[in-house]
């Protein structure tokens, strides 16, 4: 007996287009959602699937997206691309101007996207991974909310952070990761609690900036970065990146933006690009050469590369052009339809 | 009573320049290297100050290093340095490529340098705060030996991988981070082996691949990341952005070419530079104040922002044109002395 149905992968599609369109969102908007959606349903990461579309609801619903917003694409140098998403959903900013950022690290060795003014609710790695598809190393960084204390500190003041980095392999899939710096994401604490179960110790702190396990204590204070002080310090660098030497709100401005609305947080998202053609001088066969013994030697030593299950379910899925959510999930999303 | 002497800061100079120009090097590496030392010094930062210098006489004592090699500087695209330190030690192509890549920044909005083919010793915060003094933000990267084994793995195949980054105020000094991404230094394990202390758990494995908190079999066996699978992936980017990416060498293959030899690990470097002018839109000032709340809101708290001691340290001792290292340590350095 199972709790999953099964859907075609045009189901995924056509479920995500119509609960977006019925919810406020042009086809534009809806389009390019359900891109990162179907991308990340298709490899069975089920918290940034169909599951997402419950956030895209609510943001709707806080009245601060629009669903309707043109992004505006700019060139301030040449090797700089910044897409204004004028308070949309980021991903239709990032379509547009990403065939612009490919061009430039292909031409110039290294470009930068700056994405401003969007609401941000999806996955990194769909975004890096459109670069390594294209034979180009990928970074992507977002804040978040003021969720996170810095180590040594008592409260929240940076977002979970994500960085996610991705690495064209020549045949096989990439090398991608994509991490909150935060050591648990929120969802997580959120599951901790609705189970009644203990937190692991070094995750959070209480709203006296107290080491706490309660779940409930958690969410009323501060969650850990991962790392210490190391991890505390990369997710200062994420927050400098993708706000303020992008021209965009950190993850404290972006929360005191939000007033109050759950939904996703508004702040900007920096991607960088690389072009190994020039940056290895022409030798790019021999690199990848050179890539695939660093990773055969993780392999053999029974170490595992990040993002490996995500691959096995994309091809399984792919094969039987078909995939399986949970059935309570599928009844919670044909509610959204109007 | 001091164990410690007093030097000038000319001394600090004269010393380091002196025992480079008798073991081996030209001036011109002699002046780039101790460029390096004399800032590390400056800073009270003892681990990179004039202490390597007997890793400099060391690395020369192997015979792999060229200590007259004049780098070749190259420009394979509008936003990329390539600096071939043909064998020599790492900093003088460096500062012959830093201008290029101020330049490039400056014009393009983003630019990287890869040196390549370089001897590598030195501390990377030094190189990442001559861009955040030209007003840009800087990244730097770069592989070692293969000491530290991946999460889940049970041999050594990264390096220690430090990742620096600084990010220029208006006002202030830095915000400036250089960490390992190796839980603990390597000097540090030789540390508690001298000390006859046992590691933290979490640091290091045996040479079966089992964790133990005995430094000698650390020795023996392989260090940890720090932050567990997160630091672990964190280290291979770096790997590969330090490495594949530039046409150079992994760790793995940097101990391998070593060939017993201890001194400075051979392989490359990458540097990243970005232009907040061109990446805010001209807005530096106004996302400078917004930085500087960031920071306030940490510090507000008890938190601490990184390298605050460096800067004090380096205050004081310009203040007072002298400063202080352990007189066993001077001893030890005239003897390098021909």
């Amino acid at each position: 007996m199972s709790n999953n149905i099964t859907l075609s992968l045009d189901d995924v599609k056509t479920l995500s287009l119509s609960v977006l369109t019925q919810n406020g969102y042009s086809e534009t908007h809806a389009a390019a959602i359900t891109d990162v959606i179907y991308a990340c349903q298709l490899d069975d990461c089920h918290s940034h699937g169909l599951f997402r579309l419950f956030m895209c609801v609510d943001t709707m619903q806080g009245g601060q997206v629009d669903g309707h917003a043109l992004p505006t694409i700019t060139e301030p140098g040449p090797s700089v691309v910044k897409a204004d998403a004028n308070k949309g959903i980021s991903l239709l900013a990032l379509n547009e101007a990403m065939p612009r950022l490919v061009e430039k690290a292909k031409t110039q060795g290294m470009a930068a996207l700056a994405i401003n003014n969007c609401f941000h609710f999806s996955a990194l790695w769909p975004e890096v991974e459109m670069l390594s598809q294209q034979g180009l190393v990928g970074i992507a960084m977002v804040p978040s909310h003021a969720w996170v204390a810095p180590a040594g500190g008592t409260r929240g003041t940076l977002g979970t952070n994500p960085l996610a980095f991705s690495w064209p392999r020549l045949e096989k899939d990439p090398f991608t990761f994509d991490f909150a710096t935060s050591q648990f994401a929120r969802g997580e604490i959120e599951l901790y609690r609705r189970a009644g179960k203990p937190l692991p110790e070094g995750v959070a702190i209480d709203k006296n900036g107290k080491p706490t396990t309660d779940p409930e204590a958690a969410m009323e204070g501060a969650m850990l970065t991962f790392g210490g002080y190391k991890g505390s310090a990369l997710s200062i660098m994420i927050e400098l990146m993708a706000g303020p030497l992008i021209d965009d709100l950190t993850s404290l401005e972006s929360i005191a933006a939000a007033d109050g609305n759950t939904g996703a947080p508004y702040h900007g998202e920096i991607i960088l690009a690389m072009n190994p053609e020039m940056l290895s001088g022409g030798k790019v066969a021999q690199n990848d050469e050179r890539a695939e013994r660093l990773f055969a030697d993780i392999i053999d030593q029974g170490a595992r590369l990040p993002s490996q299950r995500r691959y096995q379910a994309r091809a399984r899925n792919l094969e039987r052009n078909a995939l399986e959510i949970p059935a309570q999930l599928y009844q919670d999303i044909l509610k959204l339809k109007g």
